[in-house]
């Protein structure tokens, strides 16, 4: 059993809630959207937003018209009003990814996702340069400018991806994003900007990018990288299947780039992982499943000392990059599935926003914080990727010398409670569910609540983790009023 | 097992939510008053709401003025208007009580409840009559005729208890009856009157009041009885603790009534048990507890067949008939404690409005139903009144040739799950519940649901049922899409 | 002076809220749209909605997925379901117009609108009819066969113009619209289906396309059209502008089309307006002025003996077809701008929705109506195409032999109020208007409410309209309860 | 005309809103009052809320239960917690009044108001110590004490009035205040606790009450008064008339109040008037005029100078101290009246609210302000107490050398405009509205708007008041974006 000599009191560090991810911006017209997004922030509530598409056609800021034969620039910022309006009123601020190319603008054809997003350099890259301060300049009349000078800029999303950039040209990177910084600098130096936005596997960018800074003098005001651990995936018809790399494997990564940007010479240089999850996939099932919430579970709770901020993606399934989504559940990002059903992750993090402020002890399944008043919060996770059945694994903690009764409340998330996706395989997978399917499912989606009263001394909590079970254990000192009831006898009511 | 051969189709009767009663009804002017009774109405629905207090002074109807030393009288509808308007704007219809009497037409001192609602006759019956026709006549030109004579106007609350009705004067009450019942009459025939709205344990009132209206020529449309089960009180200082009957003995009554109804040569006239409840103390803790619900479910599934309409006395814990509540839990009536807690009784409730249309089978901890799309709905029970263990009870019911799976779900109640009041005791019986306090407590008051696919096939289903559990079962036919999603392979999930 | 003898009551027809128009459906996702909905549904009530787009790929129905090798179809309703219960919510039904073309389905490129809305018949005709019958399908199994069978089932959108119709085709279109009524009525012969939605200009179809369902015995429920009245335009870079044609002008195409129906034989055919509207741009800035108002003021009261149901297009500037909304105002055909500012138009259908059920007198500026409580509503209007100023025009009808006096409440739509465009141009029409910007406006986007009492005796109602003033009257009889406050002066208050 | 050289910038203070006045604090448990209190503090915004009846029994925080014969003390805080968790969640923090006397405590038998406030000292003063202690202990621990010290502890109300306090006995209040005070600080030396709440007429009580507190060595952390001004009433049936005093008087009489404070030795000490109103009769017709609105704006600009806070009395018609509101309007101290119709006086107050945070200028009809983005807000009021019609005031004042032009709001309040009283009084006085005529009357709730464009150049505005018009303008620099729409030509709209 954990004694509580073996506790250290440390401030707890709260990247989790840095920033959440988003699919694509224009989405956020949408109301579905918008609901799952109030949800997720009165429940949990991040400081930032992020997602791609800003300069997508969608939002459609960059527009040329023709004026008796002469093309004129139109930067129409009705939709993007609308989301940032939107964003700002539950308490949320923009993190700008600045991209993709607008069509005008393009260089070239290749696009990426069902909403083909263009991937290519600028066509004319002094226009470029004029949207991106057009834009700020726009963002700091409407909100002013002590509202965006808070607002992270990114240059771009993961350049050294073919995918994303085209041939993933490393120097035609380094070029926009210097074109970039000095624009917003050129606006006002107070402005953070910042960059690659790599994802893993490339991390001789580190390296490149900031020498290419130091050397260039262009300003750099954070690092951002993305996160996904999953292995090379089975793609199936409807699916990407993927095992999963180690936690400790992402855990690394963490601390690998770190000490790289370390080494450049940028200590201070803030370290954003501004997108992660366990696929990278929207069409992988285990976005939906248990193990999701238990793997991540152990990233959020031992990340901190290398990390900044983290940006999970993404918080809806109202999402498209693989196209609509074909089905209730599909192995999208989200932490609400559609029709806000809230899935495992949804309630980790859910979890994480009831932790204490201060840490008190933390291993790989076990994670101890209190609350200023006293109240000691536990996180349990139990992740395991064998198939089949695990052993349960217990857990022990002590409650040091309580002169008070403890009450203790225990959120479980199992495979049979808080797990929507099961109950809809039981209902047979249905794609478009009725409203009384939905209800249904809904009913199953809360974890499950065990509480119960410890006696008054050396307490000690004790817990058996399911297999990938995630449980939040709440242990709150108990004011007992009891005596206070004068004559009371609970064995004078009838049964009892 | 019970096997579908043993099901006889019925069409089911659904006197269960014909009314809900409520505290006095100056208490409807409250904001969480108004916020319980929209939760109610939104989850369960009821047609008709009942409640003493209309002509009671913080209503203020009756009101006298002095004009150069003349008294006037004047009706003040500023509140009841307020009032009514809420209750119409949510579905609801008044069953009006007409009772008790204004402080300026009282005849006598004698008044019951904290609240101090006077229970004497009219020191002037003609101004009795005035207020009842000015303020029947104000309903009509405010609502429209047709909404009114959907209501039933009740004469008084149990003039045959001493508590309510000075010296609890049968003649007198008979008196006032005639003089209401005509005043109604002499307004609009079609208007509904009836009475005596006794409690149980004078059941010659049935033969005396019938008699009555024959006799007197005394116009009667609807027949009211109170019914509650609860023995001689143990009363400490907090509390009343009382043994009850067993459910057979209030089925008893209600068919005994009825008998006697019919034997008077009113066949045709409705049956409506305007109040009724376990215990008719309101700091009785039976009411927040599981044994409420248990011993309840007897009593609307069996007595469907003596009676017209049920009103549950009462829906919320907003209720001053003891006092100020002095506590979060304190043994009131209510469905909904303080704050919108759920009780188990709530439940019962919103299971019932759950159930079928048509009725398979009933026993006395069974009831099956059926929907009009074949989806079973099951309402199971296991009352006891035992202290300490009972066994568990086993019950189990066949689903005839299901040629699809079937999506069982079960809701249930039991001492751990859907049992605020445990929790509560848990946390040190807070009396100013803390809103950390009340978010916990509420994370306790729901069901525990369970789900589970069974294979086609003769599908039976079993359950076992713990000691005052109450059980919803729903048996739902699947139409499986699994099929429809290209090679699906869950296994390729990790841990999966 | 109009005299009471003068009127001839008869039952007002209400085709003005049969249908209401919207942007292609698949903007029904967002939420300023469906916001603006909620408002118009609340306050004015229409039966039906009527867009473009259900097929469109931005709802993505028609799917190919390519399964080892082969092609197979898969159909999406994950968003049409979304829009459609949201639609049902607010007791919209959908006036279905099937089309436009799939991608994987067209024929060939040509499409309308920024959105790109394919005009082209199907490359495979089978398939079409496929995904008629499945959309169908699915919406019986989803919402009922009791609820879908009341949605009309119209065939395309104005084939007669090349815009919309490859070629204005016309055999072509008889052919889609013969397979598609067989498709439709070989599910259910209960079905409406109806055509052919043409637009004004090309009445020869009326007679074309019955003599051909006619003679090859095609099914068609209902006739459809449309109606704008504007002249050819003068376009400028932002802007078309164009003159209207007469009211009497629009009303004598709905006269002669309703007889070329008649004269078919079809006398018993429901005829549909599924579109009307001054002009037929989104650009044209008389969509957002008082004229658009008065003008429709005299269709909505004078169509009403030739036409079964209108559908004004559109509800809301949250539309798409002239590419997203560059400013505010920019001359969409919305009752409501972007941020729900109501314009004039918006009131006009407000006002139609307080009219009274029974008519008693008609002109080309008067429409008298009495509500069944005997509250007499009037609207009254002074249509003016001229330059500069007119002369106001005087209005004056009586009420007969009051016996109480009368309250008068004007509510005026004029240059300077419930006309938020003015207000706009004097803040110097800014396209993306701050918070604070918006509010000004709809400060001023109501009517302006003039309120008095005559005295009771012989009533006459007297109005001034100025130029192109829309104006509802109400006048309610008083039940004067003056008499019942005792010792009422007011000339004892300070000032009065 | 008023130049901009007759400015003089100075730092705008706000006391109009420290606080706002309600009916008895018992009414805040219902859901109409919270109703109104939401609207106005989302509109307005207090930071404080006064009321009596903290002690009364229909909050019922004193209790005395019997337990086997020996009598206990029981402090039932259910109802005053559900009211103070309803201020805090809207911002409201309570300015403690304490008092009246509890029926348990009362020393004799006087009462005050239709629901009597027993007026009455303590029978046991160590009784009375211990309530306000255990109540003061009790808000501390469930709101933290960080909260609890911003709220004014305020001993008693108008003890200077023999409807308030037995007799007005000077000594008994000071011996009250010493006993209270000295309680107070016991439990924690930072609360802050004041009086004595005097009403005007007995400024004697200012030099007692202060020679007291420092002859006694009392605290004392803040002096409060009420202001009133009218003059004696002539009393009818239902309503008190009465004259105004000039506003100059009470003007006055803060500064003389302030003057004693001072000369006291009391320099630092906050002064707040914690009520005020023209009447202090909650039946005088003038709180529903215009008049009221046009007497408080003098006040409110014109005071700032001596007093420290404002205590409007009160915010709601939901107020009972003269009985259940007969009528719709009915002469109460409200803002709003029932169903949150809304009467000149709250229009007053939320143009207070819009005003800058710099004053520019000030006499008694205008008052400049100017907000920190250049807007400049003027308040131009014209009282009048005269009967009959008085000449229209001119105001007129300059923007100095505006480059931009200038959009100019007026929002009126007039006889015929933001006067619901007056289409009551049209509609016939109905005492108990229907909804459609509670609609009507909200329809002529609102100011009426007029809006125009100035040119650029040296601006001036003017306007002219008619009697009692309480006038807000608004000028606010253009950003004219005209030219940026190319081609724009407006007369090439119809009828343009």
């Amino acid at each position: 059993m954990l004694a509580s000599s073996d506790y250290t009191r440390s401030k707890r560090s709260s990247q989790f809630n840095y920033s959440i991810g988003t699919g694509r911006l224009g989405l956020a017209l949408q109301e579905e959207y918008m609901n799952h997004l109030r949800e997720v922030q009165t429940r949990i509530g991040f400081q930032y937003i992020r997602g791609h598409g800003l300069f997508h056609d969608d939002i459609g800021i960059y527009q040329e018209v023709e004026t008796e034969g002469r093309t004129e620039v139109f930067y129409n910022f009705t939709y993007i009003d609308r989301i940032f309006d939107s964003f700002l009123a539950i308490g949320l601020k923009p993190f700008l990814e600045l991209g993709f190319m607008p069509e005008k603008l393009k260089s070239s054809e290749e696009t990426v996702f069902y909403w083909k997003g263009n991937i290519t350099p600028p066509k004319t890259p002094k226009k470029w340069a004029q949207l991106v301060e057009a834009t700020l300049v726009h963002f700091i009349e409407r909100y002013g400018f002590d509202e965006v000078v808070t607002w992270p800029i990114e240059v771009w999303n993961e350049p050294n991806l073919t995918n994303f950039w085209k041939d993933a040209d490393q120097a035609a990177y380094f070029e926009l994003y210097k074109l970039t910084a000095m624009t917003v600098k050129a606006i006002d130096a107070r402005l953070q900007v910042g960059g690659p936005a790599i994802c893993g596997g490339s991390d001789h960018w580190v390296d490149d990018f900031l020498t290419f800074c130091k050397k260039e003098n262009v300003p750099v005001d954070f690092f951002s990288r993305h996160a996904y651990t999953s292995k090379p995936p089975v793609k199936t018809a409807d699916y990407y299947y993927q095992a999963l790399e180690p936690p400790k494997d992402m855990l690394d990564q963490f601390t690998s780039v770190r000490k790289q940007i370390d080494a450049q010479g940028f200590k201070h240089l803030p370290f954003y992982i501004t997108e992660f999850n366990t696929s990278y996939s929207p069409i992988n099932p285990v976005h939906d499943t248990l193990v999701n919430a238990s793997y991540l579970a152990s990233i959020l709770v031992n990340a901190s000392d290398s990390v900044d901020g983290f940006s999970y993606w993404t918080f809806s399934d109202v999402f498209e990059e693989a196209g609509i989504p074909k089905s209730l559940f599909h192995g999208g990002f989200g932490m609400l599935a559609l029709h806000g059903i809230k899935k495992p992750t949804y309630h980790l993090y859910e979890f994480f926003s009831q932790l204490g402020d201060s840490e008190l002890y933390r291993d790989d399944s076990l994670y101890l914080t209190e609350r200023i008043d006293g109240t000691l919060v536990a996180l349990a996770w139990n992740y395991s990727d064998e198939k089949g059945d695990v052993d349960e694994r217990l857990i022990e903690f002590a409650l040091a010398n309580q002169s008070k009764a403890v009450f203790v409340q225990k959120e479980r998330l199992t495979e049979s409670d808080g797990n929507p996706w099961r109950t809809w395989q039981q209902l047979g997978r249905p794609r478009f569910p009725s409203q009384d399917q939905i209800e249904r499912i809904k009913k199953t989606m809360m974890p499950k609540v065990e509480t119960m009263q410890l006696a008054p001394g050396s307490v000690s909590v004790t817990h058996k983790l399911a297999k990938n079970e995630v449980c939040l254990i709440t242990c709150l000192p108990v004011d007992d009023e009891t005596s206070s009831y004068r004559d009371l006898d609970d064995s004078k009511i009838t049964s009892y």
